[in-house]
């Protein structure tokens, strides 16, 4: 090749270099700016919130010295106020929640939080999706497991399937552990309890594992406690469909009612359309009554030697304390849902729901 | 309160309302003018790394017919602009390495990248940290198992121990998985095989959780595969703190270079520093010859129906396919180590290197 051909070959890769060097100049320009800017915005965004924070609390000191009427107006315009602070672009740049133990210690130090609404609206769309594909395997998987005994095993687990499905809750409640954290840090809503709840199941998952499942003779004594577990994981399925599906509609009506972040996800709560409501209580609180009472049967058969493992035991008190901690909190929820519909209605009794925050 | 007074409280909440629509009207403005921006810069950085790969193959192409001293300078050019393109700010705006299934199916939809070199590097250290804590107790735990098992437990390991040691396992390797797979996503050049080798441990830890610790009679034939693990882990935790010492000097010496993209993480290859060369790899070799011959000792174990559970075959096979997949990798990491020298050593016969490569 001649002299200047070679030239030629030696420019071109003197060229690109030269491009390169001058956009990752420009990019770094931009990152850096971007950061700045953010950095700024970041903290009026924090003053305008303690702003607010400031102004309802004198509001509410100030409250009983008040018109009915001008309490109405001041409490509507607080009220938007923080439906924007929190739903919008700028709750991205609010000071993060704490980020949560569970995911630093499972992740290490990686951001999870999105900064668009768009984004954050997919996160929690794809979680109920997943919710929903999982809540029919939750029905599934241990139905067939204890119709197989009856039709196929002759009363007797074998230990493979049972151990196939405790590896898969584990994973599930992983799974629902981490992307609750994730909503979380997002700025939903959710109270921790279902987050430590995850946590105990999956405690839980990995104790059920270990536990020998043994077969004959005497099948049915023996393998009582997987059994009892089966029938509860039965009930908590039927709960996570009618759950799944109140929740979307209790989130299109609080969507609606301009009331809701988004963001909102309450696994144990429901509902606030009104008849489905009768329905779900009953078959939470029933639920939560026979989490209890499985969870004592375990502690009996642990205790009266019929199946004398460590595991038992440990089964036992985390059903004992999940009834406990769900039943306090679906109370709690339970109250809180009745206040909020006595405020709507006296909102709706004046006026429908500001327009303005639907588009918002 | 007087109407005056009244009226105030009122202004203020109005007040308070209006500041916040207006800032958020400004972050959201904001917000889109940097996705704006964002999307031009993403393009333009990415038409640059076609541009770059179609000069440097189209170098390749012409290589033959080309001087050794212009060869030797393209060479410097073109390795100039991809280190730059990757190393640099511009590297976050490159179009995302297919993001890892495992993640989206852990995580759900969250974009893990991060959009600076020095979070990126925070990750990349935290991650570091992570492995020379871990390696301490991967050495420490199965150590005092064994040391236990003569000295307290008669030869005879009780269950629990043995099962916390394989959970924690299993934790450590679901994190070591996500924690690689999140490095990658940032541009990591980790290779895949050393996130599916956790991958196949993570099975391993959780299939041998289900693995029932048969204790007396005969504990020292039942619990042979328990023994045999447990002394491969020891070897892995001395392997592996090597490893983590010479990965770090070896990245600061690349750094040094100018060579390393710092987001290198190589488990299974170390060093570059010549005199501990000599003593990683045949450590290497040896645990991969020692986990093969674990796994077929498991697999005749099982055959001859010393321990028939199914449990045991499916860890055998997997130690097996781990020291194949573990053998071939290090054989490559070692041959494009070997090129790489060959290649610097020519590169510093003619000079030092580029000194505008360390400070961008």
């Amino acid at each position: 090749m001649g002299d200047l051909k070679q030239e030629e070959v030696l420019q071109e890769a003197l060229r690109v270099t030269e491009r390169v060097r001058e956009l990752e100049e420009e990019v770094a320009t931009a990152v850096g700016r971007r950061y700045g800017d953010e950095h700024s915005l970041r903290q009026r965004v924090s003053a305008l919130d303690s702003l607010l924070r400031g102004v309802s609390s004198s509001f509410d000191a100030k409250r009983a010295e008040l018109d009915p009427k001008i309490i109405d107006k001041i409490e509507e315009e607080l009220y938007k106020a923080q439906w924007i602070l929190k739903e919008g672009d700028a709750a991205a740049l609010l000071p993060s929640r704490t980020h949560g133990r569970f995911l630093k210690m499972v992740l290490g130090p990686v951001d999870v939080r999105v900064s668009r609404k768009e984004e954050k609206l997919k996160i929690k769309e794809e979680y109920n999706k997943y919710r929903d594909k999982t809540a029919v395997l939750f029905l599934l998987f241990p139905s067939s497991l204890l119709v197989l005994r009856s039709w196929i095993w002759n009363g007797c687990f074998p230990a493979l399937p049972v151990q196939l499905y405790q590896a898969w809750l584990l994973y599930l409640y992983t799974n629902l552990a981490l992307r609750e954290n994730i909503l979380r840090a997002n700025g939903s809503d959710i109270r921790p309890w279902w987050i430590y709840h995850h946590y105990c199941t999956m405690l839980m998952a990995l104790v059920s594992l270990t536990w020998e499942i043994k077969g004959e003779p005497d099948c049915a004594n023996k393998q009582r406690g997987v059994q009892l577990l089966l029938a509860w994981a039965i009930m908590q399925g039927i709960a996570m469909l009618l759950q799944n599906r109140y929740q979307r509609q209790r989130l299109y009506t609080r969507i609606a009612l301009g009331k809701a972040k988004r963001m909102d996800v309450v696994w144990g709560e429901a509902a606030g359309v009104e008849g489905q409501l009768w329905l779900l209580y009953p078959i939470l609180f029933t639920l939560q009554a026979f989490e209890a009472y499985v969870g004592m049967l375990l502690l009996k058969t642990a205790l009266d030697g019929v199946i004398p493992q460590w595991q038992v035991i440990v089964c036992g008190v985390l059903l004992v304390v999940m009834a406990v901690g769900n039943f306090i909190n679906t109370v709690q929820t339970l109250v809180s849902k009745f206040r909020f519909k006595a405020k709507v209605k006296k909102l709706k009794a004046k006026h429908e729901p500001p327009t303005d925050l639907k588009s918002s």
